[in-house]
């Protein structure tokens, strides 16, 4: 068992990692003196429930919790007003009380959901997150919780920390392979944000990451999170250091928009968008071969690094307009110096990001 | 002019209370420093909208900021979920960002839709107050702001303290009787809980303060927001001291649920409420007179004392139930040990509280 403590002075919280988790749930939430009176209410997604819900439930009535469940259905649709109104509704008819906790089981989307109910259910209850996926080890840290506006992704939320996390690696083996892989995209880019060593180390062990070996997955995660809360904890609130967290989510964001969300999945546009940044860098005098690099570690990853034909440049560039990050033909980036290292660059110019976009579309 | 100011640490603002303010908010905005170049959102009500936001757009732009408004229905049923995503649409609409404020002009129902929607746009923005009712100088204090589930009011929310409170006196002369009256309740309610003194005065100055005389009106919503401010100061989060704020509140609750919202105002609601109180502080051994002059003070101030026969003790004693706060047949209630003091008592007997109610059907 692997632990993750993320140090954020009385909202600190460790991160559990290891198999077989799930089983002793109880025990955890016991340990962390979470109430045996007032109801925890389980948020999870059709695909999750299935497999875990029961081994869930079972840990909890066995260690004399009260149970409520709330089942959503599976994918970002989820993270709606409506449905954040019908799990409220289960909250409320379930007699949660400012004692109780919600747990989320399962990837990001029902980690923002939950914890966005948790965090303003009756203002603000416990949560404790228990991700099934890859990329939910990104969502585990940073209280960034929060649930889309029909315009606007992420635009409504709050920051709530957990409790504890508790990360079983035993469910990572029924998520389909390409949910695996993007979720590569954001533990790899820990590692070219602040750690060398770890970036090659998921290029030398692509192999055993991609088919979910255990010990491999279970140092990748730790090292994941361990990055992220050391970013996190020295700028939880996201002024300027964390930002750097942001590699290639311009690029990134821009593509899944004109993509129309579900084509290309969040981890894949990312994986394209951090080739496109190690671009930028490259041009602006970054270590030599960076670009090369990248891209190995990426499709090593069984990521894309190519930017589909038919998604239009024009339109691209518009839509990472409508970030308003562009002041005067200038854009903030973040931006490659070396592997392992990053900068915020304010002063990016509107045309070699341009040139950069249509740079991505060439296979190499 | 009159200033109170809330001391939270970092969180710290200031209640700004005098004639006029509204005309010279383009001034006050700019002394703390809100951005010129990130538009505000002025969120107000109809009736609200009417005489007041055209002052306060025009003080806005005639200082250079860029101003957005969101005008909701008035009353309780804009604190709701779809009122919320429509205000919400127009924040996103009119280009708010991080550094964006949003500015409620109104009463409590303003001020806690906008506060949510300034707690949770971009996971949190800045958020100042403009009360235009009496009730408001309890809401002003405190960062509770919420909107309603179907099934339970104030169910949804977080705490989010504003950067600054303009109090324009001014505004309260359009303000209904009925409305006034009701926002006294929770002004004398101050005194109740906190300050002989105080409570004594609001029954000595009841004229003036029905007829909203600038001078008694000024001093009374300073001393009230002033004893909220120092119990909020001193527990923030609402764990114990806090909860003597609710006095009188119980039993209104429960009122407000049975008659139906809207046919019993809130104010009105709890002061019968604080009658039922002073009942059982009584029955409890509080100063003797204790019912008597907290009776007459809430007559004076135009509020009802006596519960509407119509109105069924069973429904009422079922809605307390519905509270979660009966246990083994006792109850946690606000109980006044003498006029200004009040203590928590847990123990609080079912039979004396129903005995309680039925007592408040008797006119005296
Ligand atoms: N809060 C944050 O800091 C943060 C950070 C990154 C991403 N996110 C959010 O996370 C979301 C994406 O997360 P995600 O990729 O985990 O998506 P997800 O939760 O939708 O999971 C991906 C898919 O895998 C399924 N699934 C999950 N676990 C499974 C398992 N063990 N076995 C089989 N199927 C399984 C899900 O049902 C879904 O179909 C986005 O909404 C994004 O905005 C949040
Ligand atoms: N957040 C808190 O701490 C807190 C505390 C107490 C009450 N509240 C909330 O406050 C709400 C009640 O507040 P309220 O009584 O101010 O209600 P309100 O905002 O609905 O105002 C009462 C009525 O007066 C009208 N009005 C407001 N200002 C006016 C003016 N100057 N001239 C003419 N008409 C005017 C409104 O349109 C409305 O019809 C409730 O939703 C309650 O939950 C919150
Ligand atoms: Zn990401
Ligand atoms: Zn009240």
């Amino acid at each position: 068992m692997r632990t993750v403590n993320v140090q954020l002075g009385e909202r600190s919280y460790p991160i559990y990692i290891g198999e077989g988790l799930l089983q002793q749930a109880g025990s955890y939430l016991e340990k962390h003196q979470l109430s045996k009176q007032s109801p925890l209410l389980i948020v999870t997604d059709e695909k999750v429930a299935d497999p875990y819900l029961g081994i869930l439930e079972q840990s909890l009535t066995a260690s004399g919790f009260k149970v409520v469940t709330a089942i959503v259905g599976s994918g970002e649709t989820s993270k709606s007003l409506s449905v954040f109104e019908a799990v409220m509704t289960k909250a409320i008819e379930g007699g949660l009380d400012r004692k109780s906790a919600v747990i989320a089981l399962g990837g990001g989307v029902v980690g923002d959901l939950a914890g966005f109910v948790a965090g303003t259910y009756m203002r603000g209850i416990r949560f404790v997150q228990m991700p099934t996926t890859v990329l939910a080890h990104d969502s585990s840290v940073g209280g960034k919780v929060a649930i889309n506006h029909p315009l606007a992704k992420n635009m409504i939320g709050v920051f709530h920390q957990p409790e504890l996390v508790l990360y079983d690696l035993s469910t990572l083996k029924t998520l389909p392979a390409r949910e695996v892989y993007a979720g590569l995209a954001e533990m790899v880019k820990h590692g070219l944000i602040w750690d060398r060593e770890f970036a090659y180390w998921c290029l030398e062990h692509a192999e055993e990451l991609k088919s979910v070996d255990m010990q491999a997955m279970g140092y990748g995660l730790e090292k994941g999170c361990s990055i992220k809360a050391a970013v996190v904890s020295k700028d939880e609130r996201e002024n300027d250091l964390r930002a750097i967290l942001n590699l290639g989510h311009t690029i990134g964001h821009a593509i899944e928009a004109v993509a129309g969300y579900g084509e290309i999945i969040h981890g894949e546009a990312i994986s394209i968008g951090m080739v496109g940044s190690a671009l930028i860098g490259e041009a602006l005098g970054a270590e030599p071969g960076l670009v090369d690099t990248t891209r190995e570690m990426l499709q090593s990853l069984g990521l894309p690094t190519v930017l589909p034909e038919h998604l239009s440049v024009d339109r691209i560039m518009t839509a990472m307009m409508h970030d308003k990050k562009f002041l005067e033909g200038q854009m903030t980036f973040v931006v490659p110096l070396e592997i392992g290292k990053v900068e915020i660059n304010r002063n990016v110019d509107y045309d070699l990001v341009r040139r950069t976009v249509e740079l991505l579309k060439k296979e190499v």
